[in-house]
């Protein structure tokens, strides 16, 4: 099997300015997912924080990135626009992304969405089972009837998502609510995982269940064919059929809108 | 039947800029569309262009719109981002958007397609067959086999869209390509159709199997229910079932991330 | 308004030999759904059971039915195979199909989905809340956050069908299961609503909210344009491009296959 | 890699009694794709045809199956109802099924799509081109803009079937039509992918970029995870929450409806 090289991105700040997160999480959500992920040897796995350079998102790393894993929640604005651009580039490109919890309000993925991206939440440490409601599809492979979490926080519906390409995971939560947890698209050549449970006061990532599901999210994820889609002029000369162009013209040769037209 | 207020935009630049245009609308093509679609009791018209105040979207104007249709070209650039956002938000509190032509490649297609919106082009005056491939949807109402235009822009596949939530039209061109070319998707509460005939320099908004396709989608666009779409923070006390919040908290009483996590 | 003519199908079994039944539903399932139903002017409705003549399927019932209303539970094997054949026929051709809860299993269901249509389920007078995940759909239009049912069977994930072409409603229920509760697929030309709630022993199609999403299935069901899809050979001299036949051929001039192939 | 076990079943009806037929595929339709599939070492290849025991179909060769590619023509009414009961319950369960060609208008796709199968179609020599609209999808692996046909058959819009979840391949017919030409979908746990080049007068499968499309499909269609769809009773004290029964009931303590009730 050939290798998959995955990059986990943290934002990084509760872990550093929140005991309780930090207790859970002494090295950052970063680590223990990268350290989980690391078990599987096809996987070459780096980890990246807002507080590197180009905020963890340089053209260097996202082009020997194959899958990003991709963690958020009090700094979704610090995201310079310029890094959100880049990442939705990649994406389209073909580069996979497994965008974890908070990342829903991140700018990327609202970005990628096109919608508001909004849900109802509440941190009561109250239950959450999740539904496999694909047992069929790769994500939930080893997966049984549902992963239970015994302390969550509530996302609930409606969520403001496109309807998603694939339904994989739906939850159910002791307060009451529903919430469509593990949701799948492709957008350009690009695929892309949501999946809701990852609050960082709880120690949802150390769940073995969890970590199996971000695996294989990465591998369904991953590429199998790249293309930067860009608008393609074909003139008449070049079409797949014999063709004699016809009449007046607002664009040049090269395809280009012509001057004086503005 | 109840009143639909339809708003047709127009950045009315090459109707005014290129003489072979303006042989074709010499109103504008918002005024032909305005025309046709006001024989239509039950819709009540306005028309906007990009030289109006606010560039035609004001808050006033949307806020009396229930189904926009968009016709750009030239100009996408001069839309200002703070008019895009309005209009993104109003998509998805429920207004309709009949997005046409080129229109695939302004602001607030891309913004609300979060992918790439490229396709191939050729100005060729090439003959282009509009299929209809769901006849029993809404939009093709009235509309037979297929609508022939003697003279069309090709646009060709891969279209850098979403997979559409519903697909209607999909068109054969002399020159050997192939499009979707009547998508049909929801995004928050509104619903957004796209139709790709419509290059400024044939006769095609003069067709009257195009003017009904339209018709057709301004009544399916219109919308039913409307809902702003923001982040709701239900608190323990409040959920649906009876719940007693544990552990420690991230955000206070009103679901705000508390100070000093930053 | 134009009228929209609706038949309400029950099998009409457990109301007539269940005391607990027939005490929440006396004239059965079929006739409280009819008299709300009637309170809306537009809506022109006659019943059906599976004890009339032809089952109460009749190809005049049917060939005045734009949208059927189907109930079954205990007799799903008595419908005949003829019948189902005529009711799927219905559908492709354009009739809108609003199933209810146990209907699920109903041979119609299956034969119309392609899958297994199963599920979980108990009978436990447990509390289901059916949430409005879709608040800008037209099925949603008057219904708020979710509807509470105080007595509800549990049906639960996963639920064998294909993939919703619209997501509208997914239950929570008390005792921990979660189930996609109001799914749209468009099926031919005919537009198919599945609404999970209505065992019959707990009064649930007395809830007012709940009559409220049958009448605004029926009215989204309600078929616009309708076609009965027949393979259809085109001769070469019937293209819509002008063609010149080349080559051998199987099939005949009619386009049948040409005997002494088999 | 670990390996995948291919079945290709072909009727083989036309290329024993069609001498044009037979020129093309002496051997048969399913020997030149064994023997081409063969050439890629992870996939372990079968052939059965329709007058092998069990029509091909036996139940023994099905567990053995993880990806079936099927090609039929003339004899689609000859395969037994228990035949296609075997094969969709095969495929729900996980099989993989690649359906070419006329395929289309077999009895088990018209089972997995509930809807009509129908199209249109010539059979003219023209020329066809395969369209990839769907650049980053596994299936269009190393093909590129579009796979062009100097022969084939016709096969045109609209197209009988339900919205694919996936919309991979679309052609372009030198007699004006348009095709849904290559098509996924995903029904139980199984994946199933439909592809219409193949008549069998022409060398379709004798080209390189058809057999890569077909390998793509093969991979794309192998079963990660297996489940078989049966009603599954949850009694109350089995509820994966605490949970008391209450009320009457219809259903004994396994779950059947109980005696008495018909």
């Amino acid at each position: 099997m050939s290798s998959i090289r995955v990059t986990v991105w943290n934002e990084f700040v509760h872990e550093r300015h929140n005991e309780a997160v930090a207790r859970v999480y002494p090295a950052g959500i970063h680590n223990i997912l990268a350290a989980t992920l690391g078990n599987y040897s096809e996987l070459l796995l780096k980890t990246a924080t807002l507080s590197d350079p180009d905020q963890g998102f340089s053209e260097d790393l996202l082009a020997g990135t194959d899958v990003l894993i991709y963690w958020g929640h009090a700094a979704h604005d610090q995201v310079a626009d310029a890094a959100v651009n880049r990442l939705q580039q990649r994406v389209l490109d073909g580069m996979g992304l497994v965008m974890l919890h908070s990342g829903h309000w991140s700018k990327l993925f609202k970005r990628l969405m096109g919608t508001s991206c909004a849900l109802r939440y509440r941190e009561a440490g109250e239950r959450e089972r999740v539904w496999n409601i694909n047992p069929g599809h790769p994500i939930t492979e080893g997966i049984g009837d549902y992963i239970e979490l015994a302390e969550s926080e509530m996302y609930g519906e409606p969520f403001g998502i496109p309807l998603p390409d694939e339904q994989v995971f739906i939850s159910w939560f002791q307060g009451g609510e529903v919430f469509r947890s593990g949701n799948c698209w492709q957008r350009g050549s690009g695929r892309i995982f949501y999946f809701s449970p990852g609050h960082e006061l709880y120690p949802i990532y150390h769940h073995p269940q969890v970590q199996r599901v971000i695996y294989n999210a990465v591998k369904w994820a991953c590429p199998r064919s790249r293309r930067t889609e860009v608008p393609l002029h074909i003139p008449a000369d070049k079409a797949p059929e014999k063709l004699e162009a016809r009449g007046p013209a607002l664009h040049d040769a090269q395809g280009k809108l012509l001057p004086g037209n503005l």
